[in-house]
């Protein structure tokens, strides 16, 4: 790590200043409320965290963007606030796109495969082949050790009880284990840095560490401007994400909320809380606003369907895209 | 323009808060030299300019970023040093897309439409369907009035002389000036906002805009990465570009040195600076430091492809790509 | 033209093979209905085109990239179906996004400079710089020569009529044939390649089109995968859009239908044909449905955003966006 | 697997149609000796292939898009050669932005994280959500076993021997091979579809897969259009690649090699065999080649630069950024 050459993690000992005592001057739009969770750790899941590093504008550098103007928002709060509504509901998104963040993310690897398809973003990960991974893997907590779901082939169903949970905790915490281990043999060295046997040579690290799990975790800076962040956060805070990388798309809705209130609460409004009605959907709708009884054989959508959508309508029902 | 939905341009009068008097206490990274410039209109050609609005990182955010660190750079300037330029030498791009700049810039919209082919930024223009251009339009000064190139179908020539040169600007400068008194008759307002006709209703904005020449200037916020940033610079502060978008080139050149001075030295030394060996040219320059007389009959090139490369290998020789 | 190093436009007669004539054999997934177009310009506008120059994948290439599979689609039309309607119902673009068209389009430049817009597409426009463009401008039909929207900032109102019309008819055409005739002779040269006045140097072509209107016609090839183009046409087939660069969104919608008949149905039923509720909006039919006599007072609403809801949930109510 | 809804593969008995025995009439672009190689899996690593399974365009198409031409190429390959040349020299990408291909690939896990950082590329990945996996993963050649390199951080150094090479394999293959056992224990279900203990509920999916090594291999349909094709051999077909990735990119530089034989020997000549000079480096090369005796002392380069410098500029030197 003291190579001047190494694109990957450094230990705590080398990193020098810890950016969080500092304070500088700026004329850059600033959050208040943002600064202070600056560099903070926010924890996820068993060891991730989510730490923001950067950011760039507020809510008046969306309306400043939106305008292409010489000045910073407006006097009154409201006619910013109409403007950032308006772009949201008409889906003009290039204003959100002059605004950024940047992240320093810990998350297991098979989190990071699903985050890495979002491809409007920035990312610099810690390299395997530089560095030596840290021992530290994902095991689930027993509440979101779930089954197969019966009706859907891609989510969770119940959630397993008694010896069937027992021996499936025991076999993730072991095969993790293990695999770390030969890693370590592998490499002749342990991630403290000592030789484990002079007499070898040890394995070349970016072939070592195809012994580690799906579970191992990770880390990156990861870096997007908000149109892609809000993106990212609709498809991942939702209910058909899988339940580990919807735990950091929950906190970075908090994130969000601090750092742009109004922008936050129009996606809220125009983006999370709606609904989508197909054409059919709409037809359905209109008529039943009409006074029709439509039922879903003469509905013209499949069981399914009309199941989602007749959930959907109801009074107490759950919102969702 | 009082409307609380427009996305065109602020008239002067209603931009609320003059940012560049107000200043911030902030833990982000901070350049101090950047931020005198913060806000401020750098002139480019006669009526246009760039203005730094926005900026994300600094160089020891590069270091950072590639080191997935917690902390920031290190102690000492000439590690951070010696990692960015072994960054920029092996080409490894994520970090330098870490960090991010937003512009404010006017510019006539026939280089907007040069620049637009650089996909991977952000950009928001003024839209001619919601507001009313200015009246400014771009004519080249004297000493940029250039022939075709005999040499190269792309390029300039010898500059344009006495008669010939002053009937080019006569016509660019009434041709714009006619096209636009047009706009206002078909739009019938003025831009002060002053109805023309009464008795009119004025032709739709977005119709009559089709009027105005190329040489009309627009305005956008455009922000990009670092390294994107820098691959729009060598692409456009080099001898093939176009003059006038060049001019932008040049001040932001300048920006960027301001901004990063480290990483604008490494770009120097291996981008802007450097030369690109073919396989034969790689091939003759071998056989002639081993002493062999290559003529270009010998060498496998063409004439033109001969004639740059002994130029570009010259003692005194011009660098570039 | 005749350079071998142009980028330019080439004239007709240089165009060795006309392509329309040849066929091959292949074993590519193949569109028997969109070969039948292949090549040939559909007129848009007064004198602009759509053409179809190539294509990858059907609507069973879309089942066969979702199911990462080693056949093509399934024996049963049904299952292909089924699949298609689902990913576009759960917005899963991947599958979308592995097949691809590419068109040669003829355009006005101010519907060039919405449609560049786009970022997520490859595209390669005749250079100025290189050479003359054609003298072809556009001068709208007198049915779409309409008023500034008084409702709606971005929009058209009424049409104009009698002198009103006439005028900006006049003003239109005059303009464009005065600055195409300087232009020519700032090049000192006609379209057909002949020189003006021998004595005469002619203004670098990158130079004098500055001069030309952007009414002026330019040419490009465009190629985009079949999402994206999905997601451009929703945005540009729709009725906020401009009318000119609609007309050119309804004739590429046409190609769709040809190209990807499943895909294009699903398309219609989950995303031109639907509607987007927002939270309130969501909230408000609920109400509704469940008997509540709701008002615009107290709706939580705008006027406008209520007045724009009624309409859509009207039975016999408009459908889109 | 039977549903119609899954985006998972398809397994081998529901593919219905044999893609590779169909062929069709065209008449677009078609290169004959890549229909040859269509659909074939080319073998790579121990379990891995690539099958192009579709492709946009040829040689002749870069022509046609760079023109932006009504017709195909020109009649004269020479001319058709002469300005692929020009287009790569000068680093006009947009042409060959217009062509695309589309791939299955199968490939180990730690290979595709790598892969996916090329991000202008669209990917449709088999899910671990609803797909149980296959049991297959890579174990490298023991000529490809080798131990980290003394001078790269990055690299690989010898190859290991005896005892140590044994252990390591082993450790390798009986790691793989038991997290893939305890894998199907948790889903409590075999590969073949078979449930194992019809009194458990079975772990869902999307948990079970993280117990899998990074060396598991997973499938996925990739497309590129050609410029980025290009851009991820000269990367990933290079000397620091690590050796696996290189493997596919070796096979893949054949691929190109039939479908675009032109631009596959401009892309030698300026891309793959040249070599980058920094700023300094050119400087050195004046100065030799001037007759000056420049030594690492005198050179302005690092011992390390240096050595790689003289070795590049070396009669029999391998080329190569």
């Amino acid at each position: 790590m003291a190579s001047d050459t190494t694109t990957g993690p450094a230990g705590g000992g080398e990193d020098s200043a810890d950016p969080s005592a500092e304070t500088f001057m700026t004329r850059r739009a600033t959050v208040p409320a943002l600064e202070e969770l600056l560099y903070r750790p926010l924890p996820v899941l068993d060891h991730g965290f989510v730490r923001v590093i950067d950011y760039m504008g507020d809510d008046a550098a969306v309306v400043q963007g939106a305008r292409v103007s010489y000045g910073r928002g407006t006097k009154k709060v409201s006619q910013d606030r109409g403007l950032i509504f308006y772009l949201m509901r008409h889906r003009h998104t290039s204003p959100f796109e002059l605004c950024e963040i940047k992240f320093h993310i810990k998350l297991p690897i098979f989190v990071a495969r699903q985050w890495i398809r979002h491809r409007t973003a920035n990312v610099n990960e810690i390299s395997g082949r530089y560095s030596i991974l840290d021992r530290e893997f994902y095991v689930p907590d027993a509440a979101h050790l779930a089954a197969q779901s019966s009706l859907n082939r891609q989510g969770r169903g119940e959630v397993l009880q008694g010896e069937e949970a027992r021996e499936v905790l025991d076999m993730l915490r072991a095969d993790a284990a293990t695999n770390y281990e030969h890693y370590e043999r592998m490499l002749n060295e342990r991630d403290t840095g000592d030789i484990i046997d002079p007499s070898r040579q040890g394995l070349a690290r970016e072939l070592a560490r195809i012994n580690l799990t799906l579970s191992t975790y990770t880390q990156w800076y990861w870096k997007i401007d908000l149109h892609n962040l809000m993106h990212f956060l609709s498809l991942r805070a939702e209910g058909h994400a899988q339940y580990e990388i919807r735990a950091y798309a929950d906190v970075m809705l908090d994130v969000l909320a601090r750092w742009m209130p109004i922008t936050y609460e129009a996606f809220r409004e125009y983006r999370m809380g709606g609904l989508h009605l197909s054409a059919t959907g709409l037809a359905i709708v209109r008529r039943m606003l009409a006074g029709e009884a439509v039922t879903q054989e003469t509905s013209g959508l499949s069981k399914r369907e009309w199941t989602e959508l007749m959930a959907s309508l109801e009074a107490g029902g759950s919102a969702g895209a």
